[in-house]
């Protein structure tokens, strides 16, 4: 399998990019990886050059580009040019740390949607609390501000073959996010998803999930609209962040009694930190375009990097995507002959 | 000051509404409190006629109850009957720990909204994050599922009223939680929510600001629709509670060291709890209705209630309701000289 890496796009790139990349490299032999970027700045953290090609490039995407602009203009982009080769077939899927909105832009128009979705959206990985080994999928995180319940009903059967194939969850309990748990609660798209997911025979439905329980494990899958989704999304990091500088605070304002708590507590908390870092899930799937298109954060470090390889490595061991797309193609034709 | 008290609302009724009446009639010798309920339920907790009127109904609002039915058909319900004496100007304001949806519709249809107000919201006082005398005002946390631009601009002019009359913030900052700083991010109702609050001269507006950025005190009122800032409020208290269980697995789940951490930080860990305890700011305010009109969470202990008692005192000592009231009069008035 081949992976094209936007080696530019991010705060930390081309190092913290090329330096994940060569953790990967050494796990994964059945990875090829084709950086595109400035060669001379890729070499200098080059430590391993199996399977590594570099196409060079002086042009690249910046964070405060308009996206659809950049797109458009930058072509030479070394994410521009890492969306062309997935198009092309030189590549299986394509990695960025990069503008968030340039790389939707990039897997929309040039790597282009699987048939039957009108919308792709954002899913991540996120930790269920007190139980390590459990995650849940949450889907739309922001690719989509107006969303249809068409669109989110979409997302269920995209999230839901992401649970089973790539976390391998059987038969994955799919919620929708909603403002109480009775079937009539709800906004207007909401309310119209609902009965969509009721009669969505690709997924096991549970019904509407609260907020309140995501981080309990409450669903495999929690759909959204894009909008509600990013807010969720960023409320969760905001508050953990706050509750970890409380803690912090709890530790280093209250004293030598605390300060010691805090000395006798340091494993545990970088245990707890571990817990809430959900990068090792890997990073954002737009996920309905034809390939694997991830992004992880602008501030992202080496590991993130590997763990997105990684996610990229078991989306294309799974064929969730070629599934996905047979599923969607078998689903028209099923259509057009009932007619 | 006058209130009428639902006292048979909430899952500790009568018991857990009259001691926190008895908390405050002891403090608040100006409140005179009509308690609406089973007479002989509520005397059981009554340690303190003094400015106690009681008013005996068997009826009561149950929380499994459909709101609209069962303000029409219960007229003699505690909670309505507190409703009408706020109607009848018997009494200045309503709280009630009892079903959410049928105190909005008992607010609405019973006491009504202020000219000019389309549909009221709910509005909560939060917690900033490691400033503990700092809050933020979040509205509309669920009151309509379904909100226009136009509501939320209501929104921005009601909250900036509460923080400056209520909380004493001068000038308040007015944000609009987006997914994105920039102007022109959003769905379709916050671009043009957006417009109208950058042209709403009542309140002192800062722009888009986003839901990582919350707690840590962005703004002084944070405007939205009702749909997300109740999965906003639910995602607070869910992840606040999921890090809350995280600590104290880390402290009982990794031997004796840890544990005698947790001891040495037990003082520090349960002023954490209440600084994240935000029913010290009292309840939520059904806030553009005629009269204050509270609800307090079903489960709510003594202690609640009499935070929002002191709450609805300073609501109406304070005069917001009326100053609200004459400011969206004069801007009618003046709407209809200009023409």
């Amino acid at each position: 399998m081949k992976i094209a890496v936007d080696a530019m796009g991010g705060d930390n790139a081309p190092q913290a990019i090329v330096e994940g990349i060569m953790m990967a490299v050494k796990e994964y032999q059945d990875i090829e990886f084709i950086l595109y970027g400035k060669e001379e700045a890729i070499r200098k953290y080059l430590t391993d050059e199996t399977n590594i090609t570099i196409v060079h490039t002086d042009e690249k995407i910046m964070s405060e580009d308009d996206p659809v602009r950049a797109v458009r203009r930058k072509k030479n982009a070394s994410m521009v040019l890492a969306a062309q080769a997935v198009k092309d077939k030189k590549a299986d899927a394509l990695f960025s740390a990069g503008n968030t909105g340039a790389l939707l832009t990039a897997g929309l128009l040039i790597i282009g949607r699987i048939k039957g979705i009108d919308r792709p959206g954002l899913l991540v990985t996120l930790p269920v609390i007190g139980n390590e080994n459990e995650t849940f999928n949450l889907m739309d995180v922001g690719a989509n501000a107006d969303t249809k319940p068409e669109n989110i009903n979409q997302y269920a059967t995209l999230g839901s073959y992401y649970a089973q194939f790539v976390r391998g969850v059987k038969n994955p309990k799919v919620g929708l996010l909603n403002n109480g748990t009775e079937e009539n609660k709800g906004n207007d798209v909401t309310k119209r998803a609902y009965q969509l997911l009721a009669n969505n025979t690709d997924i096991n439905f549970v019904g509407n999930v609260e907020a309140r329980e995501l981080l309990s494990g409450i669903a495999d899958v929690v759909v959204t609209d894009g909008y509600t989704g990013n807010a969720v999304l960023k409320t969760i990091e905001g508050t953990a962040l706050s509750m970890m500088k409380l803690i912090k605070n709890a530790v280093y304002e209250n004293g030598v009694k605390a300060k010691l708590g805090g000395l006798l507590l340091k494993d545990s908390f970088s245990s707890m930190k571990d817990v809430l870092d959900y990068s090792k899930h890997g990073g954002a799937v737009l996920f309905g375009v034809k390939a694997p298109v991830i992004k992880t954060h602008g501030s992202t470090e080496k590991e993130a990097v590997y763990y997105t390889i990684r996610q990229i490595h078991e989306m294309l061991d799974s064929h969730v995507i070629d599934d996905l797309v047979h599923h969607f193609e078998e689903k028209e034709a099923s259509a057009i002959l009932k007619k």
